[in-house]
């Protein structure tokens, strides 16, 4: 059956995370990696940047689409996305980062992107709960 | 007033783009980084991809997050992300690329992300809305 979209991306929130783990640059590079060998997706190359005094950001961009991660070791907070068009469902290696980062309680979002379809329904959903500032291209989704 | 929230990130969906700019490499690189100046983050490095026989992937790593997009020229789509820790809305600068790209049909969705309190409210919504394969921890959002 063919896929009636192009690509998932989750978006993660993940909360009260290990401090010391949120600011090691190699150890976030290194399971972001290892969630992309699991996930079976192809590194075409990636970005790492450590920032001072803390926190660290890293963008790895697959052939399927991208991965990135943004730290604020201070809150025990990162922000996790995990985008990909290939065959594997990214969730399963999301949650492993999550549990290696030692994250304590974390929220997953699941977008199928690129459905024209789905939007029109989440859409209709929206206007149902009344979203009174809505304008009828946008949709304001607060985390 | 403290924000109540650590970054903004504009998830795009663009239909019904010009399907000759979708993959221009070069052209797609630079409105992205037209778009960062706009929303005066600063540019750390970029990855960018031309894939063969069509489509193209920019990502480009900001000090205060990421913007990334992803083409299909045979289906005139492109997914777009634009996340931002920093003062200025990226909202703009995204209609402006969408503009750029002869973009007929688009949906922003704004995610406030780094926010608990708001995660917790959209869950209640999302509850009443009634989502049977929702887990505790997860929100189906079908774009």
């Amino acid at each position: 059956m063919a896929k009636k979209f192009l690509g998932i991306h989750i978006i993660a929130e993940l909360h009260g995370c290990d401090p010391v783990l949120l600011d090691d640059e190699k150890y976030i590079t290194d399971i972001l990696l290892q969630a992309a060998k699991d996930t079976k997706v192809t590194v075409v190359d990636y970005v790492t940047r450590k920032f001072d005094p803390q926190g660290v950001s890293v963008v790895i961009i697959v052939s399927e689409s991208h991965i990135a991660i943004h730290t604020w070791p201070e809150l025990r907070y990162a922000a996790l996305d995990f985008y990909t068009c290939g065959e594997e469902d990214p969730e399963s290696a999301v949650r492993e980062v999550a549990e290696k980062l030692g994250t304590k309680d974390f929220v997953l979002f699941r977008a199928e992107r690129g459905n024209v379809r789905k939007i029109r329904n989440i859409n209709s959903k929206i206007k149902e709960i009344g979203d009174a500032d809505k304008r009828s291209e946008q949709i304001q989704i607060l985390l």
